[in-house]
């Protein structure tokens, strides 16, 4: 994809808590660098304070960000499709309409009702850190519009291997999204959805990718314990 | 952009009750379409319940669609990035990195924290509509994360007008996402944000969109009083 001097470099942050391990968004460049079989660099920048570099690469200070051909870039939805457009099975230009619908579907339909549910579940196992959780009839709407949204999904699902036709990165961000949900038990009345995280998170790319993810905090870990003695 | 025989249809709501007026993301599309100077049409589906059709269209029964080009599009934000594809201001193929950032930004990183914070405004107003309104200690949370987020923007559009050099898709999609907060006087401590909102919905295709829209909406009303009478 690039010559060696322009290997990419994928910037995360330097460590994080046990909680977001394994979930946090540079597993979603690391599974399409697999899916590509594009090596790739990391580098980091502080989870705190957020450092005057990381602000004017990354607008929210979030990651990841991705160094390549002559830029920055930032977003991982935006990462993940600019990174393959034209790549003839994951972004193959003759079903890009339909991909880009189904990436928008996953980070704005499904990821907009999901990630409020995630964080009243998170809230209810750790509020010092994710804020008190909403009252039960509050969390009863929330679950709601979640579940709507699945549900169509299902259906969907139920018919097909994939969203549209074979894996492309419309299932890498989906199913990133949903495994998420999984993660909390929010997918428990979804057969269907548990199925397709089961068989996306079984790609050897994801494998990889979640595993040095995993590494690169548990490195980050041993960093600090020697930094501290 | 089509042949008259290829005038895109945009598919939207038969009718809707007075709260979303303005705000139905088929706004998006028609401003779209008002921006590249292309003519459409306007079909409907029920509101509810969903039709067969419908959902054979929109897997999650929302709108807007659009018919053109031999098959229908969903997912506003694919609509919008897919029917602008090369334009030559609006998404032009030399800063398509750059606005496809500023696109996720929107529906994903600012949307996301705006959205819980718009339901929860709009519970306060209208809990039979809406569910019951969270603890005031739980909206104070929703507030910040949408807070965190506005004051990033808020720095970024202090400095420039608009987000990728001049007027592009990423901010139609920006400033439809902040009008709604806006309208909710969620931008009160946000003066840059405010003045992007007021430049972008002055411009003469936004408000042309504004007012179909609201046209739609009022036609709907006196098709349902002669059905009625």
């Amino acid at each position: 994809m690039t010559t060696k001097n322009d290997q990419p470099v994928l910037i995360t942050y330097d460590w994080v808590p046990d909680f977001p391990r394994g979930f946090v968004r540079d597993l979603r460049v690391r599974w399409l660098f697999e899916e590509m079989g594009q090596p790739y660099r990391v580098e980091t920048v502080p989870i705190g304070p957020k450092s005057a570099e990381h602000l004017a690469m990354q607008p929210f200070g979030q990651v990841p960000m991705v160094s390549t051909r002559g830029r920055v870039w930032f977003e991982s939805g935006a990462i993940v499709m600019s990174l393959s457009a034209g790549h003839p099975t994951l972004l193959p230009e003759s079903r890009r309409a339909e991909i880009t619908e189904w990436v928008f579907a996953a980070l704005n339909s499904v990821e907009m009702s999901s990630l409020p549910w995630i964080i009243t579940a998170a809230s209810q196992e750790a509020p010092q850190i994710f804020g008190p959780a909403p009252a039960p009839e509050v969390i009863e709407r929330i679950a709601q519009r979640m579940s709507s949204k699945l549900a169509r999904l299902e259906t969907v699902l139920k018919g097909c291997d994939w969203l549209a036709g074979s894996f492309t990165i419309a299932d890498l961000l989906m199913a990133d999204v949903l495994r998420l949900v999984a993660d909390k038990g929010g997918l428990d009345g979804f057969p269907a959805l548990q199925a397709y995280v089961a068989r996306a998170t079984a790609r050897p790319a994801f494998q990889k990718a979640h595993a040095d993810q995993m590494a690169h905090w548990r490195q980050a870990d041993a960093a600090r314990a020697t930094a501290v003695a």
